[in-house]
């Protein structure tokens, strides 16, 4: 995000490269802050209940109306974990058991790492969170596959089903670049 | 970190939580802009050579003068596995070929998640940089496990030995809590 003033001192700020350092960051000169700027972690789940999987259809943007499974931004004082069951919670109104990580995705272009979980459905009571229109469980065949909503979420699934098909299950860690299209 | 000012418009903030969220979150009265703050990533490498792995010492605080892998905070529009490449280079003066992810720490109470690489050492060229004090390759029974920097640096490097005793290396994804001394 650009950033105009020094959230600590209130001065006008700029961008610079700090003595040491090799890239651009907004630094202060009124009280020498540096603002780092991070890429952020998005988590979330697959929620399987007998071979099917839930997915949410977003009330929100980007991709309004688009299917993904539940996932968002990490927040402060959580586990991985943690996230991902309460992404699953409030998108989905859903409790799940979480299992094995199973997909780490960098997203270099836009500074986001997607990461989800295999995770376990604990029953049938679920429905639209505020951020969702619906909510529905999905075998292979029904797949929205051309309404997904993001790359990682078709990549995930992609994976899910294949390895389901060999019977085993493994890590994928993997990088989504940015399409252009003309 | 607190937040005195808005980065957007130079207001005064304060902590509130905004309609339809649950937590407090820097709000600004005068722009409306919402500042989101978020766990920050960690990304490190394992470098091997003929069975040693190599060590930093650290020049910088935390933990200045104990031994750590190449580690330091991803930055944005970077892959994960071009963050334990760059800080290998950046610590170690090193150049390693990534391999799979290894191990995930989720460390809550300083909003941090830790993650780390196996990789290879390609030659023996390397030398301390800014933040090292020394480098230096070590086998087990060398390893300086009472001046580790770190509880993600040791758990992974026990987690690597053992594997390694067994003869299969496996993703392990674990929380670090705070330790309380009294």
């Amino acid at each position: 995000m650009t950033m105009n003033y020094c959230s600590q001192c209130g001065a006008k700020i700029s961008l610079g490269i700090p003595p040491g350092d090799d890239r651009p960051r907004y630094v202060c000169a009124q009280c020498g802050t540096i603002h780092y700027e991070n890429p952020k972690l998005v988590v979330g789940a697959i929620p399987e209940w007998e071979g099917r999987i839930l997915l949410c259809r977003r009330a929100i943007e980007p991709r309004h109306g688009k299917w993904t499974l539940p996932a968002g931004f990490m927040e402060n004082n959580e586990t991985v974990a943690q996230a991902a069951a309460r992404e699953t919670a409030e998108e989905a109104c859903a409790r799940v058991e979480i299992d094995k990580l199973y997909t780490v995705y960098s997203i270099p272009h836009i500074s986001q790492v997607h990461v989800f979980f295999r995770s376990r459905l604990l029953d049938l009571d679920f429905r639209p969170g505020s951020e969702s229109l619906e909510v529905a469980l999905f075998g292979e065949e029904a797949m929205p596959w051309d309404e997904l909503a993001f790359s990682s979420v078709r990549n995930t699934l992609r994976h899910f089903f294949a390895d389901r098909r060999k019977g085993a299950f493994s890590l994928h860690v993997g990088d989504i670049e940015r399409i252009l299209r003309e």
